[in-house]
C-alpha cells in the first residue's frame, strides 16, 4: 500500500478535459482514512430531480455501502441527490460494524447538504476486513461542502484512486435538437496491492434530463458490453460499483429516440472500462479479443472470456508469444459450444488457424510480429452462427506477481 | 521445451515401488517423436478380458486421440487390450491428419499383437497443432512388443511425462475374501512450457476381476472427488484421460460390496492427483481447500475451486500472506450461495473470521505462522448446510510466469 507504482506503460499521455456538467459539483479533501498526503474523499452534489441509475457488483459478498446504494437505486425523486467516496478502506467483511458506518456517513451527509438519507449514495475502497473510520470522513463534510465545485471532477477522480497508476476520466458532447448535452465520467480500478482486493468504481455525470427507469436500462444494458466486458485476472470484487446521474439540468429531454445519447454514454462508458485494463496489474500489452460466429451474443462473450481470463492465454502474450494452441484450449474449456473444425483464429489481421489446424498461409514470423505490439487483437470465429461479443483485457506477467505476492500486508 | 526444470520442489522424495499386476505387460522405447536422448512411446498389453472404463476430458476441442477412446471405452470384450501413449505431440488441432494418425497407430498396434483394432486405446501428448509423425511409433512397434514385461511400469511412467519435473506413480493393494488384488497406477502433469498446453493421463491397473459398467461407474464417481478436485491454473486440457484397466488375472471379484476395492481405487487416483498438484508450473505450496457447510457438495465444490483458481488466492499463498479477505472475495464471486454473515474461515486450525467479519481471537502472526508452510489448508465453513468438498492446488509464482512467458515457443 505505501508503495508507489509506476505509471503503466498503457496509460494515455494525460488527464482528457473534462466539462463541468450543469447541475454536478465535486469537492475532495485529505481526510486521513489510511493515506496521508493525498486527498482521499469525495462529494459530488447533484442538482434536485437528478436521475440516477447504477450497476453493482453481484458478489455474494458485496460490502454494506454497495447494499446501501442497491435498496436507494430505484427510486425517483425530485429532490437533489449526493456521491460520497472513500478510498483507503472498503468498509467489506466489516460485519454490522459496517453497516453502522454506511449509516453514519450517509446520515451526515444528509444533514449537510439538508437532503433526505435515501438520496445519499456512498461508495468505499480499499483495504478489507478492517473498521472504517467514518468519523474521518464526517469530520470532513463541512469542509467538503464550502468547496463544492462544478471544475472539481479531476480531483475527485484522485480522490477515490487506491492503487491505480493514473486517474481515469471520458467525456462525450452530443447536440440534440440543436442543443448541447454533456456527459462526464471518472473510475478507478484495479491496480491492487496486497491486502486489497480490485475495486472498480465509476461515477458518470450528464445535464440531460432522462427518466429514471429509461436511464437505468440504458445503463444496465450498456453496462454489458463495456465494463463486463472487462477483465484483468478474473477476481471479482466486493464493491463494483458504477453510479450514473443525469441532473436534468441542461433541459434537453433524452427520449427512448435518442439513439446519439445512447451511442454517447455508452463511448464514456467503454473509454473508463478501457482505462481501468489500461492499469491492470503489472500490464504491458492491451488486449482487444473479438469473437464472431457464436451461437449466440452470450457464448460469443463466454468464449471471449475463457480466453481473457486463461493463464496460459495471458503468459503467452506476455511472452509475445503467438501461441494459438492456447486460444483453441481455452475455447474449449470454456462451455459454450464450438466446432474444432469450423474453427478460424487470426492475430491482427493474420490468419492463424482454420478448418481444425494451422492455416496454410500461416507463417509463424506474421504472428510473433503482431504479438510484438503494445495493441493486441485475437480474433476468433466460431463459424456456428451470428452471435458475437469483444472482451478486453491485458497480459499477466512478473509484474503482477511483484504486486500480489512480493510484498507482505 | 528443451530446457529443463528443476524438480519440483514438493515432489515425493522417490518413484514408489510398484508391484507387477498380474494381466499387465509394459515396453516402453525411444521413438524420437520430439524429444531425443530419452523414452517417448509406452505400450501396455492387457490381458483377455480385461475390463476398461474412463474418463476424459470435456473439452469442445479435444484431441483425435480422446475422441477415439470415448468410441471404444463403453464396450466389454473377451480379448485382451492395449494402450499405446507417446509424449512430445498431443496431436490435437491437426485437423483430419490427427484422425488419420490415431487410426494408423492404432490399427498398426492391433495387427502387431493380434487384437481387434476397437481394443487399441491410444493418447498423444505435446506440443499441440503439429502433425504426429505417427511413422516414427509404428516402427517401433516390433521392439515395444518384443520387450513387454510385467515390471515396466517405472519406464511407462518416465515415458509419458512432458514437462514433468518427476514421473508419478502410486498403488494399493488389499484382500478380498482373503485373496490379495492389487492397484497401480501412473499419471503425468501438469508441467507447462510453451507451446504446449496442460495435459493430464493417468493410467490404472488391477488384476481385481471387475464388470466393466461397474468399473465404469466407480471410476467416473471416484474422479468427481479425485482429479476433478484439483486444479493449477483453471486452463483445461484437450487431451486429458484416465484410463483404467481390471485384468481379472487374479480370479478376484470385485462387486458392489467390495467397499474395500473401492477405498483402494480412491486412494490411488488421490495420491496420483496430488502428485500432479505437486508438479504445477513454478508451484512452492501444496494447498488444501476444505470446504464445509454448503448448501449442497457441488456448491462446496463450486467454493473451492473459485478459490483454488483465484490468481489473487493464488499470488498471496505463493507471498506467505494470510490474506483472508482474498478468500471472502472468492467465495463472493463463485456464483454458489454464500451469506457473508454465517461464513467461517480457518488457515490451519486457526480461527480466522467468523459471522461477517475477522474473529476477536485471530492474531495476525498465526495466520503468517501458517502461510510459511509448504502444505497449506484452508478451511471454508457456509454455514448453510452439509455440503463439503476437498479441492487441491498450488500457489501462482514468478516461476509460473518465467515457465509460460519468458521462454518463445
Amino acid at each position: 500500500m505505501a508503495k508507489t507504482l509506476a505509471v503503466s506503460p498503457l496509460a494515455p499521455t494525460a488527464f482528457p478535459e473534462l466539462p463541468a456538467i450543469a447541475g454536478v459539483e465535486f469537492a475532495s479533501v485529505e481526510a486521513g482514512v489510511r493515506y496521508a498526503g493525498r486527498k482521499d474523499v469525495m462529494l459530488a452534489s447533484l442538482a434536485p430531480g437528478t436521475a440516477m441509475a447504477g450497476v453493482f457488483t453481484r458478489s455474494a459478498t458485496r460490502s454494506a455501502a454497495v447494499l446501501d446504494c442497491q435498496e436507494k437505486i430505484g427510486f425517483q425523486s425530485a429532490e437533489g441527490a449526493a456521491i460520497i467516496v472513500n478510498s483507503g478502506n472498503s468498509n467489506a467483511f466489516t460485519g454490522r460494524n459496517g453497516v453502522e458506518s454506511v449509516k453514519a456517513v450517509t446520515n451526515a451527509v444528509a444533514q449537510t447538504l439538508s437532503l433526505p438519507e435515501s438520496r445519499i449514495f456512498s461508495s468505499s475502497t480499499g483495504v478489507i476486513g478492517e473498521p472504517l473510520k467514518h468519523e474521518r470522513i464526517t469530520a470532513k463534510l463541512s469542509e467538503l461542502a464550502g468547496k463544492l465545485s462544478s471544475d472539481g471532477i479531476e480531483d475527485a477522480a484522485r480522490a477515490i484512486m487506491t492503487t491505480d497508476t493514473f486517474p481515469k476520466g471520458a467525456t462525450a458532447t452530443i447536440s440534440i435538437d440543436g442543443q448541447e448535452v454533456r456527459i462526464a465520467g471518472i473510475a478507478k480500478g484495479s491496480g491492487m496491492i496486497a491486502p486489497d482486493m480490485a475495486t472498480m468504481l465509476v461515477y458518470i455525470f450528464t445535464d440531460a434530463a432522462i427518466d429514471r427507469e429509461h436511464l437505468q436500462q440504458m445503463v444496465s444494458a450498456l453496462n454489458e458490453k463495456t465494463f463486463n466486458c472487462i477483465t484483468v485476472d478474473s477476481d471479482t470484487s466486493t464493491s463494483d460499483t458504477l453510479l450514473v446521474a443525469a441532473t436534468g439540468a441542461s433541459g434537453v429531454r433524452v427520449t427512448d429516440q435518442s439513439v446519439g445519447f445512447m451511442e454517447a454514454l455508452r463511448g464514456v462508458m467503454l473509454d473508463l472500462a478501457h482505462q481501468v485494463v489500461r492499469d491492470g496489474e503489472g500490464a504491458t500489452k492491451f488486449v482487444t479479443i473479438s469473437v464472431t460466429g457464436a451461437s449466440s451474443d452470450n457464448d460469443a462473450k463466454t468464449h471471449g472470456l475463457a480466453i481473457a481470463n486463461s493463464p496460459l492465454v495471458k503468459t503467452a502474450i506476455a511472452g509475445e508469444d503467438p501461441n494459438w494452441g492456447r486460444i483453441v484450449m481455452a475455447i474449449g474449456k470454456s462451455g459454450a459450444p464450438a466446432d474444432r473444425d469450423t474453427l478460424s483464429i487470426w492475430f491482427g489481421d493474420t490468419l492463424v488457424a482454420e478448418k481444425g489446424w494451422v492455416s496454410p498461409t500461416y507463417r509463424e514470423e506474421d504472428g510473433a510480429a503482431h504479438m510484438k505490439n503494445q495493441e493486441i487483437t485475437i480474433h476468433v470465429d466460431l463459424g456456428l452462427g451470428g452471435g458475437t461479443a469483444h472482451v478486453w483485457t491485458c497480459d499477466l506477467t512478473h509484474g503482477y506477481i511483484s504486486i500480489n505476492a512480493d510484498y507482505r500486508s
